[in-house]
């Protein structure tokens, strides 16, 4: 099973990563780009045979542990 | 219009942080996780009026030209 986590910045909180994209963006000549974010995406490979309840909980505390920071970004989580 | 831009590393690409984060989400007790990739999303908000062919086109250019090396990575554009 893989777990798909989508890490962002929550509204709000400055995006320099983004700002610095939208700004190059802009001096190349892309005028049409009004802003851009910049989030990530963590592809985890589970093991098999662990239940999708299980894997959804397990799947959320690391979130909540390691793989986001609450304070500033938020996170969604899909199975495929 | 939304254009989000996601960038992955091509497969057999070696990927140091992925690598990290599965090794800590191991150390942490979660060894369900066999693997970890990191990837990239890039939203870039464009000024209203496009047309949805030449968003296209020009969202693809930026890709190729700064939002991925694609040497070592493969990107995917849908629109919102």
């Amino acid at each position: 099973m893989k777990a798909i986590v989508h890490v962002a910045l929550k509204n709000g909180v400055l995006d320099p990563q983004g700002k610095a994209v939208a700004d190059t963006l802009a001096r190349m000549g892309y005028k049409e780009v009004e802003a851009a974010r910049i989030g990530k995406v963590i592809e985890l490979d589970l093991e098999d045979g662990l239940s999708s309840d299980a894997a959804e909980a397990r799947v959320k505390e690391m979130c909540e542990k390691l793989l986001a920071n609450t304070v500033i970004e938020s996170y969604r989580v899909e199975f495929a």
